[in-house]
């Protein structure tokens, strides 16, 4: 179960919170770029970055300079998946389905070495999964120059969206078309490096996720 | 041009910026979804939501009780496309073809009928454009229940990132594949709702965004 805090409970469309850890599980794992908030100077900072999730953590990397990644602060890591366009006979009932979770926490920088190198390939295989086992892996300058953190996933909320619009029984018989546009990510043919190696093919792990026509 | 301050002058990955606004409108044009940043009790809270642009402007609306609508604070908007899985021969180098937009400031709440609705007519065309045109027209109940918030475009920066991986010399010869898996975001079928008056067809306006098989 998610626990809630004052901020994690959702205060509108109550009736789209899920409360079950599998489902900020399984969002968490079908995204490829969150959303991190953080305070600089009192103002907020919203940048997409990559993560990783391993257990009950999520991992960020970046550069050791990075003002998004200074240690100390609170954050906010949110991933959104859209899965539709929601189309009302009214504007006012016009909605998107998604998926969203919001995760809020005071990350730790992580500085134990085999957890950094976990927390890189969690990231690695969260963008391109299959791709830490065939990649040459960080050198020891690569990871001098890489500040990894991981926050909790204890403080975490999750929102979805699905089926038709809602809408005012008065708008009913309106003669205007409403219902769903659906809405997905699609991977298009892989497109190898001009200096690729010769002979080498696109492997099967990056295939796979092209849809076959 | 966009200006730049302190906090949109990009650091790292300087080539990746983007000082032409027009590259401002055409990103946030394509978009959907921002991810808006406040500050709340000192911390970062990030929620998806929808937007519209007229101009120089950027309208934001809500549930009047929306936490995340609050008057008085600085705001970030964060603008993300996605367009592309850069997989390279090194773990370091995957990164991810994107096109994003910042912005940074504190919002009006427009009070101004007119604007308001300029500003709602913006943010329905967003998601769904030509829907205005069609729908039933906010009521004065509705409109009384919805903030709108104006955010100048003034304070924004734009990063992109396009083409190949890049990686180190020396890795230039491992048999690993390295290149782009291209994403992009498609609209499926639309899905009538189950309440649609009968004869109602899918209007064009809705119909052509979904590619031809």
């Amino acid at each position: 179960m998610l626990s809630t805090t004052e901020r994690t409970r959702l205060r509108r469309g109550k009736h789209k919170a899920r409360t079950d850890r599998a489902d900020l599980y399984s969002l968490l794992d079908a995204g490829m770029v969150c959303h991190l908030g953080v305070v600089v100077d009192g103002a907020p900072m919203v940048v997409p970055t990559g993560y990783g999730r391993v257990g009950d953590t999520l991992y960020l990397h970046g550069s050791t300079g990075a003002r998004s990644l200074r240690a100390g602060g609170e954050v906010c890591v949110t991933v959104t998946l859209l899965d539709g366009v929601v189309m009302a006979r009214s504007a006012f009932h016009h909605s998107v389905n998604h998926r969203s979770a919001v995760v809020y926490g005071v990350p730790r920088v992580v500085t134990d070495e085999r957890e950094r190198w976990e927390g890189l390939r969690a990231l690695t295989e969260q963008l391109a999964p299959g791709q830490w086992d065939v990649v040459r892996r960080p050198s020891a300058k690569e990871m001098a120059a890489t500040r990894v953190l991981a926050l909790s996933l204890e403080e975490a909320s999750v929102k979805v969206r699905t089926g038709p619009p809602s809408g005012d029984e008065e708008d009913h018989g309106l003669p205007v078309w409403a219902g769903v546009l659906p809405v997905r990510q699609v991977f298009g043919e892989p497109e190898p490096a001009p200096d690729l190696a010769p002979g080498v093919e696109v492997p099967d792990h990056v295939a796979r996720r092209v849809p076959k026509p």
